[in-house]
């Protein structure tokens, strides 16, 4: 007899029970094949330059939808859906301190938002994994070692800053399939921006990441360093907004496109 | 003995060129192998819904950069140009009229100025010529024809409109290659919109394109359709703005982007 399985859920469903409350945790796993984002929401005033900020770094910040000030719609990659209320875990920064986590933005919601959504590397990471790649952190339950580098992002207006880079270690012989996996994936920041060399985008030591936990390297493993969506976060809370939301580390938004679109021009 | 000729000038030889008053004509054919790319400037109060406009409608506008306000400086694509004085010859519209042309913008500058750079079927013309894919309009001498369709265009702010598309006819069995090839380039408009039936996008004479010269079509050619950068302007004069300058037709500004990179994730 064949076991009985589950079809997986669809992302509108997966967004109904984070909405219903039924749902708070990681989403990691949840809708497999649909792209899953980071959530940036800034008051109308910086979006601006936050937007042009995306368009000159588009690999750290692969922008997949921006919502019309006030609207917490995000009518290209998921209609119907309200960022108020869909993401399992908020965080609120005041003038760029954490002051708490929350389940919903019903009553923080003002006119003058918008809503940021930016490619996620929970996505890519199962492209790798797909492609038969390791993904050492994901096979002893870390989290990604993420990296501040020497390298200067394009600044636009008020945002500047240093590019963030996530690391994945790997046999030499993976390298290559690596980067041809994720090249063709730009929105969800596209092939890598360095192989081999911490020190040649100014990383000290491997061991001690800026965030996330330290690498699970094996021995003639080679590092290759992805342009990372903690980027825009860390630049915005640089400018130390009056208010500023993202998701919680983990707690992604799941949007209704296809991992497998994303490679259409 | 070998015949003597000159190398293909750089884009910035190309640029001081124009500065110089020495080119006043259309930039098809120079400096190949790198991108050209369409000219928008609008005042700054216009520039947020028109930068999210590009952001929602990646295939007719494929965003190259964006100046900060004020500065003529494309620092992304071509460091030290100045859009001022680097393109042959610019279009000036009030109040959505065009008003005159003129071969620099020295006096019209303004503080609050934001200037867009878009990737220009130039480009994508000879993408599709080197792959062996007959471009019929080049080879009659004719500008490509193109049609405002019924599809709109996702919305953004005061910008919305219908989507405008190109069309190249061709035999049938060059389609395939032809979507293969300009699907690499999502910066020059990427893959195809549509293929073979007019009357699908609401065309209904292909003979009486509403930009552009008649299609030169052969017995037992299909028609592709593509996204056109005249989409992002067209929609930009519904709105009127008080001042809007674009190049002149074939007057476009010649980047340091080579084509080849632009494939680059």
């Amino acid at each position: 007899m064949a076991p009985t399985t589950q079809p997986p859920a669809s992302p509108s469903a997966i967004r109904q029970a984070i909405r219903a409350g039924e749902i708070r945790g990681h989403t990691a796993g949840l809708a497999p094949g649909y792209v899953q984002a980071n959530l940036v929401v800034l008051p109308r005033d910086l979006a601006y330059d936050f937007l042009v900020f995306c368009q000159r770094n588009p690999k750290p910040c692969p922008l997949l939808d921006v919502t019309d000030p006030g609207s917490p719609e995000p009518a290209l990659v998921a209609p119907g859906a309200d960022l108020r209320t869909d993401v399992p875990r908020y965080r609120v920064y005041r003038h760029g301190e954490l002051v708490e986590e929350r389940d919903d933005l019903l009553d923080l919601w003002r006119d003058d938002l918008v809503a940021f959504l930016l490619g996620c590397s929970f996505t890519f990471d199962g492209l790798l994994v797909e492609a038969g790649v390791p993904v050492r952190h994901l096979g002893c339950g870390r989290n990604v070692p993420m990296y501040r580098t020497t390298r200067d992002c394009v600044p636009a207006g008020r945002f500047a800053g240093p590019l963030v880079v996530s690391m994945r270690p790997m046999p030499p012989e993976q390298v290559v399939r690596a980067v041809q996996v994720t090249a063709r994936f730009p929105a969800v920041h596209g092939a890598p921006v360095h192989i081999g060399d911490p020190a040649a985008l100014g990383i000290a030591d491997l061991e001690r990441p800026d965030w996330g936990d330290p690498p699970a390297i094996e021995p003639g493993d080679v590092p290759v360093f992805w342009a990372c969506g903690v980027t825009p976060q860390a630049v915005a809370m640089a400018v130390r907004p009056e208010l500023m939301i993202t998701h919680a580390p983990g707690h992604m938004f799941v949007t209704d496109v296809p991992v497998a679109s994303l490679t259409a021009g």
